[in-house]
């Protein structure tokens, strides 16, 4: 159990990425992302971070987005959910904390 | 509580859509999935199910997808997660339960 509010998030965007304004505003959702967590797919990103933290990535976040036409939604999973997911197709497993070395 | 095994799940579904064959497939996923759930990205679905109707779901993904292009992650939220999601831009919670009439 970790003791210091660290949650596993998903957050997933979605943004008309035909036109070069949506593409650009993905890049710069994806580069804030990645400093939290991991980019798994184009638009998902599997987030470990706490809540003030998470608040303040929101906020860089809704400076980003064209609130008028892109769509964000944050889940937040069970503890440890994100070593839990289920794939199919060229999907893995990716670790977000160190493994025990058994 | 539920005792009849019902999951709150999140499936997102990594397909390039450049390419009419992807398309077509993210169109063949999106209606399965819709048999399942709700439909609340372009390829992110909120599905509620038990574990037997979840293989089957997965089966009959497995099917459709290239797996050596596409890719599929399914995470399993809290109980009633879906209800606890945070939103951005035009995203919006939506209900897969009978809501309680107080």
């Amino acid at each position: 159990m970790e003791g210091d509010g660290v949650m596993d998030l998903l957050l997933t965007y979605d943004v008309d990425t035909t036109s070069a304004k949506g593409a650009r505003r993905l890049r710069r959702v994806a580069k804030l992302c990645e400093g939290y967590g991991l980019r798994v797919q184009k638009s998902v990103f599997e987030i470990v971070t706490d809540e003030a933290d998470l608040l303040r990535l929101l906020a860089r976040i809704d400076d980003i987005i064209d609130a008028e036409r892109d769509s964000i939604r944050i889940y937040r999973l069970p503890h440890n959910g994100l070593a839990d997911v289920q794939t199919l197709g060229i999907a893995q497993v990716q670790s977000h904390r160190d493994d025990l070395v058994l």
